[in-house]
């Protein structure tokens, strides 16, 4: 069994974690950290663990959990992660960062677009990107792992095999992703309430918002270039879900049917990867689940491909995806504990 | 392995039955039966099917499906089912229906609420009413088992311990229900349209609902006393869950703390009854599960006992208790592919 | 013109207050005050005020006030109103109170059910409860006018003609009450955040809330009885409404018609309350209007009349019946600048 | 006073055109159509309009109705409404249109995009596209007005500016618009009810929606060139309000000061348009109003500029500004009973 603790346990991303732990076949939850509730039963906070778990939220000591753990989660705001994380620490735990701090390989974006200071960027060499489609292979053998943001996963996966293959212009590049409410965290601000959510929706950190170099990053590695692209993300009234609408002209002539055949190829071996024929992806088809849906349309008209991509953005986008990770690193089949089937409606 | 066919496997009960079956350890699925939908892929239908499974529905021969399955559930509209199990089908399969048409006893009660006549009322004295935390043993030797419907489920075990202890008057019972908009099937009616239904919320079929009477009859039951209740359901914008709120007047004297334990006691070895202590149920923290929640509070300054219990109406009140008899028919460990933790906030 | 100040004016009741007044064609608003915005323009805080107004929230001094205006509108949290109001005050302008601090007769009572001193108890005489249809004639001569708790009005209209005509046993009254989100006020509590609402229904506050006495109070007057009831509230995933689901055990025998007639007899020149006859109230049809709908059914199975009421909390529960009480009191046709049509779907 | 009446009046347009109507100073509603409800009073169908008027649906003979109104609103499916009008009709009767068989000046693109015969493609010259903030003089004089779809007012406006300026390459135009449920119509549709179209979203008609070439003709006559565009609608689990996002590449350098400064002056006397400038518009500031909130960003990394435009579609996307136009065409003010402050949290 490994032994995984977990700090930061009572966000929404943490919680969905340890969901999946506490009914993952190979795993034992030896501790969930949580500052804000220390002291308290987890089943208090959130009651769908009553009669699952007495386990009590504690004071998360790094040193201390990687004595005890085979694995550590960490589902922090930005800033702190670095500070925590030593090598030390991961000569005797494995760490996997839900959080920022390790995605960026270059220190200076990162400080730049999150306005904070990095407190070990000598790790972030080591870092290996989790984006189990792109880097399986680093990922099996990582210590450090940098799980990747929720856009993110949906934004690269959508456009991946374009760049790879030399299909669009890279200057060409927009995303337009939507997010249920979740993708804010468990909020006590007016801003999150339900009346101020529900029944509208808004584009926010519009041009800004800093999933979008980590995007940037991704898809300059596999087109082999530096790229600026628009990143707009939006807040939907409803829980989970992203669908991201990437829009890119063409760089050389193609018909929809070849550019299919393009995804098609790129994606066969992929479980969690699911392609769309006749229909587009929506959200409520990957809820719950750990799959991606991506869709495609050549836009004649204009020249453009516009790939659809859809993840429920607390599992593909945060926990799931992180338990893959944690299977990879671990030798387990990648699927072990996440090969949910979306529950319709929910 | 146990062979399970399904008919009716595409409406929304039928479809998170199939979503339970296709990941139980102990089930094949052999065949997904679909009036409307014959010849085409489940998961053209419901696209969270995509690469779970190329099943296609089938116009479904209760006879040939006896054959070939060790049981097969039934998800029909009332009346039909009536028409087709005969006694030669239950020599070769277990049948398990989630309609109405053997859970009444009383073959005049039936066909006075459902207005449609009985085809099978000699079926109806072996068939058992498969509520699981009321008739376990009944249920481990069935072969009709007459699935409780999902109001019913949540009343009953609300109500349960009082009427078994004596504790309320049971002419004093009102049971005010709230529901999910998956309570009424899938449905092409303008008045289930999302637009309809969002934002606004009404009681419907106020005193005249056809669960009256099968609460009616398994609380008569318990208080070995015939009984008449009113109850009301409502329709809530949301997807799933029941919320029944049940009022009744103490029969005698009695501490909160001491109904408290009445209810600790009477579901002290029940896997999927939890009682909260300090706060009340609410549907969040049942959905998806196959837990029914349940508290009370009395309220002296009228002699009232006011419970309230809540479960997902498409897993306890539907998919998930067919299931939990499923087990114990076939001598399983009556959670077996049914242990779900909620899923927050999905 | 009247000049009306407001305090409390960011709040949704305020807020939708404000709406109102902005386009009544005899109001000039004269002041907005709120503590939490003071300096900041209404149209930053609530954005559907851009190009409407120009005013800039107010620390709000009501001696000032006073002089300024001719009616001021409280829309305090509890206890403070009771605070504010002076004899002197009431000499200058007239006094509409949103709040909970003039709604019961019996300081005690309030006292009890509060938790708070009453700072002004001697004008509990004075001060008029504000349900227009029970009380049109004290409301034209009021100086204090304690504006009805949107519970309470739903309710006490639903059950007012059953009462005030002996129909219905007071001992067995319940009502089984759901209310939108709105009514919780402008939250910034986790409890009230999106993801955690939605999707979702609970009761609270169960046989506790602080709507209960005032209920109580208004229906013993009319029933000329001392009267106690079980009241449950439940937050449902919507904006707002107000459905009461009233039970009550008849008296003296009675058609279901004979019960219809009483109700028209009694509202029979109520602009605002409008009897549903073949179909029950449902909140979408009076969002946004002042109107309270009313429906009812006798359960002749068990001797129980159930009446549901239906109406917009922040309208006919809240700020429309100020304007409704405003009128009044200003000699006004009382269905002036609050006579909207229901926008559907909204 | 102006005598109207509307053939469609059942649909949620035609509804939410009743509504203002009812309430319109100057106006008095001869006839009500409806082919689906003759026979049946309006308050039957919305119960909102029980106590506010008692008219029946009636079957339009559009040639009785030419006789005795002033002005017929059309609301009906597309290849109708051009059946119907005719130099005659003209002649006794302005005609509002709220479809869209007058709107394509071409009749080829009409036919390509909409795939059916037009039966009075003489009448095209004619009849004036109603956007009133560009062809408000023509309005004033038309007997035959097109009123604009939804995305279309929604889209032109946001990018009308920088068309007319010349501030952006034409050809990098793309429009990721998204809807609420409204915008689908009343609908008896499996794909539209409740539990399929809460908690998810989608894009639709990705590439091919039939309000694409009603924007490009409209932005094309501004920028005074052909121009061709990529137009991605979404369904958004809300009731009402579009959010259109439009990207576009500077043709020419600007800072974004200067960008808005364009806005301002393009947009300085125009009522109905609100400029944002520290926040962008959310649907819900404008829903229920005739607003459209506009708000911008430059892209500097990418070179774009983003613009985002907020309406309700029910309101300045079709009954709204179907009246506007009404309001132009019989010399009103054109604000007159349209003149709403949003209703906040509705």
């Amino acid at each position: 069994m490994i032994k995984a603790s977990i700090i930061g346990g009572t966000g929404y991303a943490g919680q969905e974690l340890l969901r999946i732990l506490y009914r993952h076949p190979e795993v034992e939850v030896v501790s969930v950290g949580s500052k804000s509730f220390v002291g308290q039963p987890l089943k208090d906070i959130y009651r769908n663990y009553n009669k699952i778990t007495d386990a009590v939220c504690e004071a998360s000591d790094i040193q201390e959990l990687a004595e005890k753990s085979d694995v550590i989660f960490l589902a922090l705001p930005h800033g702190i992660a670095s500070k925590q994380v030593t090598p030390e620490i991961l000569s005797q735990a494995k760490i996997i960062d839900l959080g920022a701090d390790y995605r960026l390989k270059d220190v200076d974006i990162y400080e730049d677009w999150y306005g904070v200071e990095h407190h070990s960027a000598d790790l972030l060499k080591e870092a290996v990107y989790g984006l189990c489609e792109l880097h399986r292979e680093d990922i099996k053998k990582a210590r450090l792992l940098a799980n990747p943001g929720c856009y993110t996963t949906c934004s690269i996966l959508s456009l991946a095999p374009l760049l790879a293959g030399g299909w669009v212009d890279p200057a060409s590049i927009i995303v337009d992703a939507k997010s249920g409410t979740t993708g804010a965290g468990r909020s006590s601000s007016t801003a999150f309430s339900y009346c101020e959510v529900n029944e509208s929706i808004k584009a926010y950190k519009v041009a800004s918002h800093r999933h979008t170099p980590e995007i940037e990053q991704e898809l300059g590695l596999l087109g082999n270039t530096d790229l600026k692209l628009t990143f707009t993300p939006h807040l939907v009234p409803m829980n989970r879900g992203i669908l991201a609408l990437c829009y890119a002209t063409l760089a050389k002539e193609a018909t929809e049917e070849e550019l299919r055949q393009v995804y098609r190829d790129f994606y066969k071996d992929e479980y969690f990867v699911r392609l769309t024929e006749d229909v587009m992806p929506e959200t409520k088809w990957v809820k719950g689940s750990n799959y991606c849906d991506i869709g495609l349309t050549l836009d004649q008209r204009t020249n453009r491909v516009i790939v659809i991509g859809a993840i429920d953005n607390l599992m593909k986008g945060a926990a799931g995806q992180a338990v893959q990770n944690m299977n990879l690193m671990f030798g387990l089949d990648e699927k072990t504990g996440i090969d949910f089937i979306t529950d319709f409606p929910v």
